[in-house]
């Protein structure tokens, strides 16, 4: 097999939102009338983003996942991607896996796989998503107001405690170690729920570097600060067997949980609580956006001095 | 300097053509009326597609290059673009020539970067862009009809010329040797000849793989066959010094001239003459496309029986 058969056995799929898909220089799409196109991408390499050696299907399955939980953050409907993947060797086991984990998480969404560029090299994949919504109602970063409610879904800290498991910081009983390594190799984009939010939430994100890193970038840009309540926080299960400090990390820093964190003003709590029950997934008040700058990290109303880096691919190690 | 800040100096610039360019989770852009979308995506690999010490300005360039030169085939104007950029250290020098080189090409041809991703790695790359054409104006690989003159801009072998060199295969004398790198190095994507195609040209794509391989794709989709006029072909006067086999190869099967090859009806002939003269850009008429199936390289009407392989990534090296 070559890498023309490569990619018509493995991504070549009929592409539902687009008028002309893998095979010409570029593929055709249409946007709708009146709805704004929301783009994101991100890349992942090989012992940086995940382990060399995890199941394909997974990292098939994670790759397009962190790439919704974007398009969830801004509230957009999920509509085709595309895929650059870097190979060290044809390898067909592996392609099959991984493709099988993209495609089925593509069919859950709707999104169609529109183009791609194969290549040998050092294993890294980069995926492009792309959405619609309707013009100007976007989630933005910058739309948070001091006085709204802070609040986040499902549970935090698992995938970070599976990250100090594999990098041998703490070791975790076996049931922990398979729910945190679930979380970490196979996180949900809460696409829906980005969906619901449109017209509830005001400022928006997806927590990928960690949760009191990735609020200073609403701060910064709605010009307020926040508090954050460290007793509120939903800790995933797993947490309960780490150490204090350890446990305070992976909810605070911890990244990989790809859930999403909104203010919203107080006017909207009982809707939001009839939100979570509807869709099955846990939304929990953390806190509030107030006046001033930056993340104060508080335990029972008393200030920690959370020292919140969020994760720097370029710092010091 | 940290990741974000990295992404503030080089990569943050005012995105003319988005609603929201870089900083939140996804980029908005709005489609105009009537118009669809055209995207593409390619992939760098250090070592791979450029040797490692090349001119981080030059990589900049090309980059983007590549990715415009498919826009063009397709007959679309260049809006928005995204990056996906693995850097094994952060390298101011490096970085500085890299965005001067992505960004002085973007501006000449009013593309905005509206989102990206920068990870530590092995040195790869990934853009994706996006451009606008009319509705069903797209120059297709599929609409080749036997009878088509088949076209191609420029000049060709140059890029193939300089890898020849850079590989040991052959040794350019100087001046030979500064022209074909520049080709291989600053490849002038045709988008303007692109736009210009549509309505007047039937398939098209560009040359990124080699001419008689790339070839193959139209015959392909169109179902028909093509010949190819060997000495019809228009040859960089780097050329002059390779012995012939290796002049063959370089005409044939060297890629990365990023030349358009389009079919189009003879009568067509006139307009395309004074299109090329309009544009700059010289146009040579080099075969045409046959009932049958299959690329058939002709010298002076003889069959050379060209085993035109094209690039395969994972083929035999």
């Amino acid at each position: 097999m070559n890498e023309f058969g490569l990619i018509a056995r493995y991504f070549t799929r009929p592409a539902a939102n687009a008028d002309l898909g893998v095979g010409d220089d570029c593929a055709l799409m249409r946007v709708r009338e009146g709805m704004q196109l929301a783009v994101s991408v991100d890349m992942l390499v090989s012992g940086r983003h995940f382990f060399a050696d995890v199941d394909p299907q997974s990292l098939g399955h994670k790759a397009l996942a962190v790439n919704l939980s974007d398009l969830a953050a801004m509230g957009a409907e999920p509509r085709w991607f595309t895929l650059s993947l870097a190979l060290p060797e044809l390898d067909e086991g592996w392609l099959a896996g991984f493709s099988a984990g993209l495609h089925a998480l593509a069919d859950q969404h709707g999104i169609s796989l529109v183009g791609g560029d194969t290549t040998k090299g050092p294993l890294t994949l980069s995926i492009q998503v792309a959405g619609e919504l309707p013009a100007g109602s976007a989630l933005l970063r910058s739309a948070g107001q001091p006085g709204d409610d802070l609040w986040v879904s499902g549970e935090l800290g698992a995938a970070a405690a599976a990250v100090m498991h594999g990098c041998g910081r703490f070791r975790l009983p076996d049931t922990e170690c398979r729910a945190a390594y679930r979380r970490l190799e196979w996180p949900t984009p809460r696409v829906e729920l980005g969906l619901a939010l449109r017209g509830v939430a005001h400022a928006a994100l997806d927590i990928s570097d960690g949760l009191a890193g990735d609020l200073r970038h609403i701060c910064a840009r709605s010009a307020c600060g926040a508090e954050l309540w460290l007793e509120a926080l939903p800790a995933s299960d797993c947490l309960a067997v780490l150490p204090e400090t350890l446990r305070r990390e992976a909810l605070l820093s911890g990244g990989d949980d790809y859930e999403l964190c909104f203010s919203a003003p107080a006017v909207q709590r009982e809707h939001l609580a009839a939100l979570a029950a509807e869709l099955g997934v846990p939304l929990t008040r953390i806190g509030r956006l107030v006046a001033g700058s930056g993340v104060q990290v508080l335990l029972h109303g008393e200030d920690i001095c959370w020292q919140h880096g969020g994760f720097d691919h370029f710092g010091a190690a």
